[in-house]
């Protein structure tokens, strides 16, 4: 029986969210044009900014976190514009059809999925192609798993002077991510990944670099996501221009609370924990891990499906166990599973996880020693903290 | 004492909302792409088009209702495109700002505030101009609290071969709004009005004029509302090109079916009931309606704040004894008061909020007779059903 209810949701969002995060979606709502609400609203921009240690402009939209990223090219890139898309699986590809949608002269740097984007391929282009004036990456690309050094690009980038754009929707809060430091111009993120709340809130950092070119622009096409009309709103009356989501910036509040009650530190090393344990796990049971190890995401984990499995019926037999895990998009249909690890997972779902893996497999007829991948979970968990 | 949590919200949005709904918001989350998710949009969608009784497409983007109005300029009005903004408000102010942020070429139409748009004023725009190709409007205006004859102003629009545009954020839902008899083009509502659940969802339905128009086109600078991106998802899909608010879906369908339940023409008729007795309270006050009383809104009541009266302090005067009403926006700032009586507003609500009107306008010194106003509404409901 399915029952979605009581599902757990092991998929890259919306994630396992926590009871108290219920709770506030419950809450009364209360007008968005209060005191109240400002205060509120204020708080959480700040708790948010603390999150990612920046100095930057942050601004929330109420939007998928599509918004936010429509928000970076609608801003910032011109008709002829040269943007270099770094294009490593389906949620990089995004930034090429954002790109192209507002006449932005896009060049693709493609990375075979699955593999992180290093230096080298970008210090190539940059020398092959001098007019490239805007960046793109995918910070944490959930469609394979990996997670890029974005330190080091950051570096690169800057020594190049591009503007670098930053999709962190699933890194922000579930791994470090510090634009300031390293040296992101935009970074967007959305609410229903490691922010812990469900889907419905947009965010993006603007850099004093991206700034300059907003402001010389003479005209901005776009309306609903337009820095400056945020920004002077925010200036003025320290809200947003257009009514927000009020239910789930009461939730947003009290997760990015939550985080902090955890630690920032003892939350990402939970996630690491928890992304290790997986990998473990998926080994001991003969499985092959789809994503560079070195680079392995630590919100996400995609492992190949096996010879002879149909991943269909793979993620429909865990699913009839309770657990809800990911295929793979794109060109990675049918060839991978994604399993999350996202927010408020702890120990006890990754092992519920690969118990009823363990399950649909020898359902599936697949053969390996059952019970192997749990146990080498176990001592895994019981070996470290 | 203020408390939030028990706050009547007679203000224009968000709007008192039923236990149901915040149940709904407080479900547990299930996955977007999975087919459980893709019947409730799709049943949704469908609820919400009887409820307008339309053929048209529609689309649900998770957004604030000014998502909606950008997306209907971002995809039908190109650089140059003569458009006629009528202004008569706050809220018909924004399609102007809309049309000036896409390049379109607006032309302003200006009606007193507190008026109606009549027909012949646009009669006289369109014998002038006579290549105005498209008709932005408000239907019901709530910062000044007139409804526009919509039926009327659609045929005339019609005739003159022009595509309207019709903002219906504070009617769909509270009053009778029939766009493809009524001969809109274009129509876009929010969730947090009348539809009666929190802010978070805008609505956009397509008719097949604007369709022609957005097919002609070479390119869309849009992505995050790029119309035939929704519609070639939602014919492949079934479900939304970019991630929805999970929760705003679940709490939607179960507004609308609330609706069905009370029944539609009991609904609108229970939404003019709460306005006449709101306008006959405010007579019997003493006080002054601010809008022309045969175009009143039916979903919001503007009232003329007396001489020596402070607005902000009447209003605050009414929070403190838990009721929240909206004050003038733009120019009408100061000078008069909002009572809006949206969704689940019944009849002990308008009764509470002049009980509490009468209370906060005798601490300010108001010459009037105490309790004229609540037995003037007890008398209107116990006279009528």
């Amino acid at each position: 029986m399915i029952d979605n209810d009581t599902m757990l949701l092991m998929i890259p969002g919306p994630v396992k969210t926590h009871p108290r995060i219920y709770a506030a979606m419950a809450r009364p709502l209360i007008g968005h044009r209060t005191p109240e609400f400002k205060k509120l609203y204020n708080e959480t921009l700040e708790l948010f900014k603390k999150l990612i240690d920046t100095k930057n402009d942050a601004f929330i939209f109420t939007g998928s976190s599509t918004s936010a990223m429509d928000s970076a090219i609608a801003n910032l890139v011109q008709p002829g514009d040269k943007v270099l898309n770094v294009i490593q699986g389906k949620f990089s590809e995004r930034w090429q059809d954002i790109t192209n949608a507002y006449g932005g002269d896009s060049i693709v740097l493609n990375i075979e999925w699955g593999k992180a984007l290093k230096e080298e391929p970008l210090v190539e282009m940059f020398d092959k192609n001098k007019d490239i004036k805007f960046v793109t990456i995918c910070h944490n690309e959930t469609s394979t798993g990996i997670i890029n050094p974005a330190e080091k690009i950051g570096k690169v980038v800057r020594d190049y002077e591009k503007i670098l754009i930053v999709d962190g929707v699933t890194s922000v809060g579930g791994d470090y991510v510090y634009p300031d430091k390293w040296n992101f111009d935009i970074l967007v993120t959305g609410s229903q990944k490691c922010l812990g709340i469900p889907p419905g809130l947009g965010f993006i950092m603007v850099g004093p670099r991206a700034w300059e070119i907003i402001n010389e622009r003479e005209s901005i096409h776009s309306y609903y996501v337009n820095l400056p009309l945020y920004k002077q709103w925010f200036a003025e009356r320290g809200d947003t221009p257009f009514t927000p989501s009020v239910p789930l910036i009461i939730a947003q509040n009290v997760s990015l609370k939550m985080m902090f009650e955890e630690g920032i530190d003892n939350r990402m090393k939970r996630h690491r924990r928890m992304a290790k344990a997986t990998r473990v796990g998926a080994k001991a049971l003969g499985l092959q891990l789809f994503a560079e190890e070195e680079y392995a995401s630590n919100t996400v984990t995609s492992i190949k499906v096996p010879p002879k499995i149909n991943s269909k019926e793979l993620i429909n037999s865990m699913k009839e166990l309770g657990i809800l895990i990911a295929g793979g998009q794109g060109n990675l249909r049918g060839n991978i599973i994604r399993i999350a690890h996202m927010n408020v997972v702890q120990e006890k779902d990754i092992l519920v996880t690969f118990s009823a893996l363990e399950t649909a497999l020898n359902k599936l007829g697949f053969d390996f020693k059952p019970g192997s991948g749990v146990a080498a979970i176990e001592q895994e968990f019981s070996q470290t903290s």
